[in-house]
């Protein structure tokens, strides 16, 4: 950082650099960005960052992050309380929310099983979801199509399924908007193994 | 930004977003990625811009910023003050130190000359060049190969070499590492009209 000539802007860009996916050339241009706008507006930013870590915890029931004790979508009196679909991260509950059509509840594992990471059962947010499990109809396993989530949807399918609920995994098949010729080996099997009466 | 459940961290996602070069999905990934940091990270990242804001400022020599009256180069007795290297921004000068190999002064524009968009001599900082430039043996011009970037070398030169001073302007030719196949003819025109002799 030899080449900044003024020490707080190298460390403001040491901070951004630690962000990430931010090499140090974004965190570069990023500090001096900072030094270009109004200072309020850099406030502002600051600000947001704090609150947000400081205000948000997880919802006492699908352990989705959230600002209250329980998150918008569990205390939502018009969402399905029979259906809960069962997810890695935050940010997978953003991606059904942004995509539509589902309107059951979440829950939030905070991880996928991973022996080989050290990442067992006590780890995920496990406990949570079987003591929701009262007066639920389905429970859908909407975990990454990796060897992780495969895993992890199996092993809570056989802890669920004996209490009677029905366990249900996101289907495999090809992305819309792709082309055949584009499929891996693994999506093309899947597709056909899975394929629908027209 | 519906998609999100918790409004806090909404509001630090969008302010993520503003950044130049980062859109919503990154905007969002960092906001998630400011819950997983412990809470004193997020302070001391969120300090650190406000800090930066605040404390820098224009070098009252080269414009460059510095936190300090005069930034660490202008005040920095090894460095020859015969030679003054005139860049378009304060990005001009961390490049140039971080490639080393020259140990006189600089001299920040804050922009280049370009009617087109309103951008006249006023503008910039011209005024505070002139101004610097007693006993200096030679001028610099390192602003970018470009339309603008050519006029304001133009301009500048223009005004400075009948006060007695060199004005010099960087070689235009070939970027190292690169091939001659992929070069464009200006800069393979350039390349020629300039070579030299080995």
């Amino acid at each position: 950082m030899s080449e900044f000539v003024s020490l707080p802007l190298a460390l403001a860009a040491e901070q951004f650099a630690k962000l990430p996916g931010i090499g140090m050339k974004t965190a570069q241009r990023l500090a001096y960005h900072m030094l270009n706008l109004p200072e309020n507006e850099v406030k502002t930013f600051a600000e947001s960052i704090v609150k947000a870590r400081e205000s948000v915890h997880l919802c006492n029931c699908c352990q989705n992050f959230t600002e209250r004790e329980q998150c918008s979508i569990c205390s939502d009196e018009n969402r399905d309380k029979n259906v809960i679909c069962v997810v890695e991260s935050p940010k997978d509950v953003s991606a059904f929310e942004r995509a539509g059509g589902f309107d059951g509840l979440y829950h939030v594992l905070h991880g996928l099983l991973s022996p080989m990471d050290g990442i067992t059962a006590e780890d995920l947010k496990i406990k949570e979801l079987i003591s929701r499990l009262t007066d639920v109809k389905e429970v859908i396993m909407a975990t990454n199509p990796t060897v992780e989530g495969e895993a992890t949807a199996m092993y809570l399918g056989r802890i669920i399924k004996p209490m009677g609920i029905k366990v249900t995994r996101l289907a495999y098949g090809l992305p819309a908007g792709s082309a055949l010729e584009f499929a891996d080996d693994v999506t093309l099997a899947k597709a056909l193994e899975n394929r629908n009466e027209l």
